[in-house]
């Protein structure tokens, strides 16, 4: 992003100004505008009317007294391009593209989004395709509908690939404060990286939400999710397409390009963005993490004032990763005071409805509750209907919760067993205080704990320093390709460093002689890049004693080659020393994701490979740190780790054998198209990989 | 329950008269059900007053004109128990006891528990320390504080542990059709299974919730709901206690029994009870379950008006179970001819905001969607806000899709991304249709992949047999127990059926000649009860090859004994063959969760034990067809079905093995504390059982 495009894209998100390019749906939205507090000059363009719905209409871009700072363009498809050309000319920050008709319809619609581009220059342009900007910090609505939500102080930025999905958000009824909302739509000029990037410059923004169907710009991505991680500003994503109709249904939608998802979750564990399953998680996450102030660590005082609640509490607190410290004597002394008799003094604590109501008794509760070494404290508060007229008793415990977190400094939240009973009220009371208002109570601890698990990982994502590294994203290759066979494969391997069989290749003829100088037990192997699938083939024979047998092997391979892949020449063979027990067996290997990236496959190898289906992928280029990490979080790890008295594995050895292959890959990144080393067998002194496979195209 | 208390409590579920004991409380509890529109007599009974509120009073329960069908008594402790004396000599159907300090406060509690059960008899009893009862049937609010919800034709009924949860339902903003709602208490009399088998003979009753802690009775519960699952009336269980603390509360709360939450996995999923999170997941699977037209199918159209929305749907269909078929030709080209050109033709249908409010194309677009195999259909549709003046087309389309399924005889449900986005208005209007309005797609997908799953397994539920056996509910037993050593433990199960090696008893001083019947290879053991963790004590030797490799054998373990075990006699071994390397390593046991069930865990042994904690548990009694599926649900299952390219095991023996356990613990489930075989070598011909461990109490 050139340093003007990114003063034209401040330009567009704190407007001084504001022009509406259309008809009467555009003087609305000027009016809208108006009516929602923005102070600044605004225009109206349209070259047919002297005026619109009592708007006054400038007849032409050019006769605007200035460059707006931020365009909302609603014409058809062909203007639209005019129109960002005249605006690009006249200084305007930049432009909102509503028009579809782009890139999402295929290679002439593709050709006019080049042109739009071109005609944007270092203009910013939103869209096209897109509903466009809410701006809730300067009450700009750069949108051609109605639309919720306040204005707010700070608040989260939402950036989003659906434009019906932002439209329903800013309905929603959750009292979620909106700093931004944009819905980017294709992506021509600013995608999803570059608003990040710049939105994480404005201190008034405390978390992002991102609803993707894929991205468009990985690199571009990562860098902007590693500043958040050293801003400590959260990032909650919405991604749709786990499923594979989800996957192909973001390959058809709004142009998306889209990476196996498990690349996404690897790409996001890399960077800390925190990943949800849907519209509900998402706005509870954002709500958790809005007010800015996070939590310091998992240790919770719950209250409630049921024992159904309280039940709930303790379930989801687990689940969370959430920690729920005992009461000390002292405590118990206290609340017995005050509690009846009844009263199970714990933590979560259901403090009963007796006290229901009583200011000073609930005041005693909330002190002695409180005095506690929890970091946060979190209430379960459900309105009654309104008509019951008994919400003024939950008014008084909610402030009084609030006024006892304040005293006692700590972090909370207050949350309802069903969403709907914490009413806009209530939650704008607590949003007002700086305590997120949790709708729902298995939703809220859900919240709570990612948020805390992001605090709690960040510094550790930090110090492992892969977050920094720009993930390579590989360009697509033409079809042809070269296999190298094993011999060629393991010497490759080996100059990165990977430990492999000390071997000899020879001729069938000369094996036996060459046998002498590698030693019985031994292998044998038939080498030729024409058979990957050795075993099969026959080409494998294992644990040979003595000349005899490897005598008898090599007549009997060279038969099985004959018949199982005839015209395949038997005319080199491997000879290895017969490699020990191993403590474990991994699969190690290469996947490439054209655009997206290129991944280091870690997993179980041998009979779990099945069993177990347990393997990490990490994106490259990565570290020993994360290398190590996610060998250790494999659930086959015990193996690793003095499985039942065995020698612990020599992990050193194991990551640096698993460093070399990365390596290779990161340097032949340009033409790797698939590696794998399997078995690589770990031992308590060093590991050796049993046998390799490279898959090279050209270039 | 007798045919009197069961007669008893038809009255109270279906009152033609009702009384309220109490005062001014009780005066307003009347007038709510009189403004709620109950039509019969009711009395208010208060000593003291001539007329509270307005209302006129009946001085004395014996000077009520007759027995009353139901009774809300809201007098304190000790007064409660007079008037449920009163009550029953009047011949009242039912009483609800509202005053709390019985068996929830200890001993003295619960003696006065005891007297108020023996003063009810034979009339129906609901409490102590309950919120009542809430008839939504007949408009009878036996509660003694303000509630929501309105009159039905037909709905589900929830019975809760909880008063507040069933005071924040009723207020709930969710639409659910509720029959009953009923707070159990202490369930002195009337538990949760005799409100079930009493509420299934309603035919208005459409499912059933359950919000649970623990459960009193649970063959009482088993009986009920296998009464359930041959009606086809799903059961929708909440239950808390799945953490160690929740379990703990559990405990202290109304008293409540509580066996560990996976016994109640293992009863939910024989008797086909749906087990969900959370309130919003009760309410919303209640609510698919409500209009008592289930799914026939997993198939589902799905509908959307955005590639958003379209995304997650693919999403949460893969992940609930659910098949999203594809559309054929006709449909295509029908769609094609209504839709924009860039609508993507698949299912899950984006049919965009093009057509919006279009009535004509809308339902075009509905009779090509709808002509499917799909058994149900679904639409995503988020209302705005009123101000935008926008919700007709929302109702319009609404319509257009209740028509339709109709038309096309399909089942179906409405939902919306946020959940707050479907408002009442649109829910009344779908569930007068009997269409499920679903809040959140999300929740709703996964409550529609509920419904549909327990529609799949009820018929094969129901083949297995397992749910027509009443599960055991052993008694506690006082601490004295005896423990059988190897030998005795594997005659024990070997006379069920149950094979064992075959081996024989000696002395360490006949060993070598009784080995001679065994023959080498062989296994040594010492017997002995002192002896129970043997391979820590030295005491097993395997593999012994010949007579001098076996007499080293015994005198290392002597020796080794005499350390390891001072005291204990080495004066008994067990020479068995050694056994052949077996495809799987099984343990099998028995797990006795006293005034619960006695549980059957099989579970993958060997090294797999602590990899994959892969382990299943079935309640006795059980059927081998039960026993069968467990084992082919287990994760390492894949070692019994020729696992690359070995034998398959021999899954009938195995049944059969296990079957065997089973029978020797039904047998002895009066005294059975510990049953243990462990390994359980499985072939491809036949079974053994290597190591057995059986300990008794003294009943």
């Amino acid at each position: 992003m050139s340093q003007t495009l990114r003063d034209n894209l401040k330009r567009l998100l704190a407007p001084r100004h504001l022009a509406f390019v259309g008809g009467r749906s555009m003087a609305r939205a000027l009016k809208r505008c108006a009516e929602g507090g923005f102070a600044g000059p605004m225009w109206l363009v349209n070259p047919q009317h002297a005026e619109l719905d009592g708007v006054p209409c400038v007849a032409s871009i050019e006769q605007l007294p200035c460059g707006p700072d931020a365009v909302f363009v609603a014409t058809n498809r062909e203007l639209t391009l005019t129109c960002v050309g005249a605006l690009a000319a006249k200084g305007a920050g930049g432009a909102i593209c509503y028009a579809s008709g782009f890139a999402e319809t295929g290679a002439q619609g593709q050709a006019l989004q080049q042109q739009l581009l071109q005609a944007a220059g270092d203009m910013a342009l939103l869209g096209p395709n897109c509903y466009g900007l809410l701006d809730y910090l300067h009450s700009a609505a750069l949108w051609p509908v109605a639309h919720g939500g306040q204005p707010v102080e700070r608040g989260v930025a939402v950036l989003t690939q659906s434009g019906n999905f932002a439209y329903n958000l800013s309905m929603s009824d959750r009292s979620l404060p909106v700093a931004y909302m944009a819905s980017v739509g294709n992506q021509a000029q600013l995608g999803i990286a570059e608003l990040m990037d710049v939105l994480l410059d404005e201190p008034r923004v405390t978390a992002i939400g991102l609803h993707l169907e894929g991205l468009k710009n990985v690199p571009g991505f990562a860098r902007a999710a590693h500043k958040a991680l050293e801003k400590g500003i959260p990032i909650i994503a919405l991604k749709t397409g786990v499923s594979q109709i989800g996957a192909e249904l973001a390959l058809s939608h709004t142009s998306s390009l889209s990476g196996s998802d498990a690349l996404y979750d690897a790409l996001f564990q890399r960077l800390g963005v925190i990943r949800v399953s849907g519209p509900v998680s998402f706005v509870e996450t954002l709500k958790a993490a809005s007010c800015g102030q996070l939590p310091a660590g998992p240790h919770l005082m719950a209250l409630a004032c049921s024992g159904g609640d309280a039940g709930l509490i303790a379930d989801y607190a687990e689940r969370n990763g959430l920690q729920l410290p005992k009461l000390d004597a002292g405590q118990c002394a206290e609340l017995a005071e005050v509690l009846p008799g009844y009263a199970n003094l714990v933590n979560p604590l259901d403090f009963t409805t007796a006290i229901w109501g009583d200011a000073q008794a609930l005041q005693t509760m909330l002190d002695s509750a409180l005095r506690t070494e929890a970091d946060s404290a979190m209430l379960v508060l459900d309105y009654p209907a309104e008509f019951t007229g008994e919400r003024k008793e939950c008014d008084l415990l909610l402030e009084l919760f609030c006024a006892a977190l304040q005293r006692h400094g700590k972090r909370g939240f207050v949350t309802s067993a069903f969403p709907e009973l914490l009413p806009a009220s209530a939650r704008e009371r607590l949003h007002a205080h700086g305590i997120p208002a949790l709708q729902g109570v298995e939703d809220g601890l859900a919240a709570w704990g990612r948020i805390v698990a992001y605090q709690q990982r960040r510094s550790a994502l930090l110090a492992l320093g892969e977050s920094a590294l720009v993930p390579l994203c590989p360009a697509a290759l033409d079809g042809r390709h070269v296999l190298l066979d094993e011999w060629q494969s393991k010497q490759a391997l080996r100059g990165f460093g990977l430990s492999i069989p000390d071997g000899v290749l020879s001729t069938p003829e000369q094996a036996l002689s060459a046998a002498a100088a590698v030693g019985y037990p031994l292998v044998l192997k038939a080498v030729s890049a024409q058979l990957p699938h050795k075993t099969e083939a026959g080409a494998v024979s294992l644990n040979l004693k003595d000349p005899e047998a490897l005598g008898a092997a090599l007549r009997l391979m060279r038969t099985r080659i004959a018949e199982h892949a005839p015209g395949v020449a038997f005319d080199r063979v491997l000879l290895e020393p017969m490699a020990a027990p191993p403590l474990a067996e991994l699969i190690v290997g290469i996947k490439r994701e054209n655009d997206f990236a290129l991944a280091l496959v870690i997993g179980a190898g041998g009979v779990l490979v099945e069993l177990l289906k347990d393997s990490r992928s990490l994106l490259l280029p990565t570290t020993e740190g994360a290398i190590r990490q996610a060998l250790l979080s494999l659930r086959s790890a015990a193996l690793l780790q003095g499985f039942r008295g065995r020698p612990t594995a020599d992990l050193e050895a194991l990551v640096a054998a698993i460093g070399a292959v990365a390596d290779y890959a990161c340097e032949h990144a340009g033409q790797l198209l698939e590696l794998d080393v399997n078995p690589l067998l770990v031992g308590a002194q060093g590991t050796v990989a049993v046998d390799a496979l490279i898959r090279l195209g050209q270039a």
